[in-house]
């Protein structure tokens, strides 16, 4: 096989995009850091116990594993950025109040999540740690929107949906990781008949109200169907209460439940939300609430966040026009050199015509020429 | 042992440095732009015989394994980002003339490189292929110290040396690749006892001139020195020539030459450089001319980059101060949000204080508040 050839679903972003990926990364950084996120940088690998422990688990069958040569102990590559923020908010930064912190790195996946996609994404990401309220889902929800906004991303729709109300549902019936596991996907793929099967010897209460979450998807309307037919339990209700709460308040976003939904980590344990373009199929941000994140490292504190694939993002935002350059000979004059200089510090390329390379075209375009005009050097247009 | 201990060498980049670190970041890839450098993205997984054939051969070491679970291939985590581009230039973008690329990511490395060493540096580093002649060597030096001008680096001195010398020295000399390797050890630490026992079998001319090369270190007089004791080859005469033509174009900036030197990357073939700050012993720069990175990708053409890590270099330049925060309440009224929305999109950071925490210090830190004054909201200074 060629030396030259990637592995599945790994490539070189080339430059055209990965100018606009570059791009696109520095809007969300900046919009977050409007928010008064901090942004952190955690390693790409660490032992494998801090990487998988606690919520990380899910993350097992995702997660390359190599051996330190250095300690002789396994290494994981992260295969999300989350645990690891939780970490540095838990012990690095170990703050009483609230914590808003950022990142934007890749990460690395054993398998594609979806057919065509990398196995490299590119994370970008913010959280809110301290605040058990619901002003920090808001927030970092309201963020999200802002962050798509920043990217001119076309048209999207908030999903809600939060993982307290299965919770409730499975509260006092004894069941075990497999079947909990089966279930859930069950009702991702609103499967109602595994469901119906899955959950035959559940008591009434619970069973009914599965069965009714496979239904309850759509605009406002299904809070309101909710509130009919799940069990009245003070935890259902307040769960309902909060998701009509949240979609009140998201400024004239297209917004939509489902109840049901419980994909993406698991590790949420409150509102959760997906934000989705027009046409596909899944999410392309999603977050919500976390709050046993940060358990494993010894510190439970409340938190709610997003993240995103940049890589992703880059595939389905209009692509700006690349600002021309500027085309310059080659010389040894210092009226030449400083001319160059002075454009550069003034933001232009320009890009240097090498000795013999005359003819060539520019993968820059050019659409000015630096040129000799009665003794000074004048920008001209081409 | 805790979830929370990192592998040794490895590393959390924490809110202050992690904005420093954007910071550069930039600077760099901005500095790079002007250029005419196109930004590419190669990824951070290969398979390994893409990362270790040709010139990567010498990074086996250094290069961490994995297992493919899609393919089970052996992948390798890039420990240089150099190769990669040269693969992209020979293959992706396959072009005739001139291409400049520059690049800025991650690179893990299984043994740190020299005591308090990252084993994840964040290499920066730009390149131009398709142009044999020196202004290429020139502009990627210039660049360099541009890139480091762009982030305020403290003064800096450049130390060319140009791995021909010592090759010519070698030729029509039959030596085993231990051999060679203990040669390059002995010149790179300078040990003239060692260089001796080494060379004692080789013809006059290459021990006389390899023992030479030794003291061969200074300022522009040590190639007057290197004339007169070097072997009148024209391998070494046009080295000599293209040293003091490119010391004599660097526009002021303090020049030494090391002859002997033949630190970093194995994979140099012509004039190569290192730029030292004041009181380093490592460069923090290190580039030069590597005609033959391509050849194992199929296409054997003319480059010459530099690259650093950006990670070192936020150590060693002064860290700019933070624009401070603007503090404001939370709340529903749309008149306080768009006020907010205001401030965000005019690049200010606002923190908005979540219910409860109005006591606890924001570790952004704000130097004026929002607030509301005769019914309009305002910002004033705390």
């Amino acid at each position: 096989m060629s030396a030259w050839v990637l592995p599945d679903h790994i490539a070189d972003v080339l430059p055209s995009e990965a100018r606009h990926i570059e791009e696109l990364r520095r809007l969300l950084l900046d919009t977050a850091r409007g928010y008064g996120c901090e942004l952190v940088m955690p390693p790409l690998l660490e032992h494998l116990e801090s990487l998988l422990t606690g919520t990380g688990e899910a993350l097992d069958l995702q997660t390359f594993k190599l051996v330190d040569q250095l300690s002789g102990r396994m290494m994981g590559l992260r295969a999300d950025t989350t645990p690891q923020v939780a970490r540095i908010d838990a012990h690095l930064l170990n703050r009483a109040g609230v914590t808003r912190l950022c990142y934007c790195g890749p990460v690395l996946h054993t398998r594609p999540d979806r057919p065509h996609a990398t196995r490299e994404p590119l994370q970008f990401g913010a959280e809110i740690y301290g605040h058990a309220g619901l002003e920090a889902d808001l927030e970092v929800l309201l963020l999200a929107l802002d962050c798509l906004k920043a990217v001119k991303a076309p048209a999207v729709t908030v999903d809600l949906a939060d993982a307290r109300i299965v919770r409730a549902l499975f509260a006092g019936v004894p069941v075990d990781a497999k079947v909990l596991r089966d279930v859930h996907a069950a009702l991702a793929a609103k499967d109602a008949s595994s469901l119906q099967s899955l959950t035959k010897d559940f008591p009434a209460a619970s069973r009914e109200g599965l069965a009714a979450l496979v239904g309850l998807y759509g605009d406002a309307k299904v809070l309101d169907e909710a509130r009919r037919v799940l069990p009245h339990t003070p935890a259902i209700a307040q769960a309902l209460e909060q998701l009509a709460w949240i979609g009140r308040h998201l400024g004239g976003a297209t917004v939509s439940y489902d109840l049901a939904d419980l994909r993406g980590y698991a590790y949420y344990s409150g509102i959760r939300f997906g934000i989705y373009m027009p046409g596909a199929s899944d999410a392309l941000v999603r977050g919500g609430r976390y709050d046993e994140v940060g358990a494993v490292f010894g510190r439970n504190r409340p938190a709610a966040g997003f993240s995103l694939d940049v890589r992703e993002l880059v595939g389905v935002v209009a692509r700006p026009p690349l600002k021309a350059a500027i085309r310059a000979p080659w010389g040894e004059q210092p009226e030449l050199r400083e001319a160059i200089a002075r454009l550069r510090a003034a933001g232009e390329t320009v890009v240097c015509v090498l000795p013999g390379h005359e003819s060539q075209v520019d993968e820059f375009h050019c659409d000015r020429e630096l040129a000799l005009q009665q003794d000074r050097w004048v920008v001209r247009a081409l």
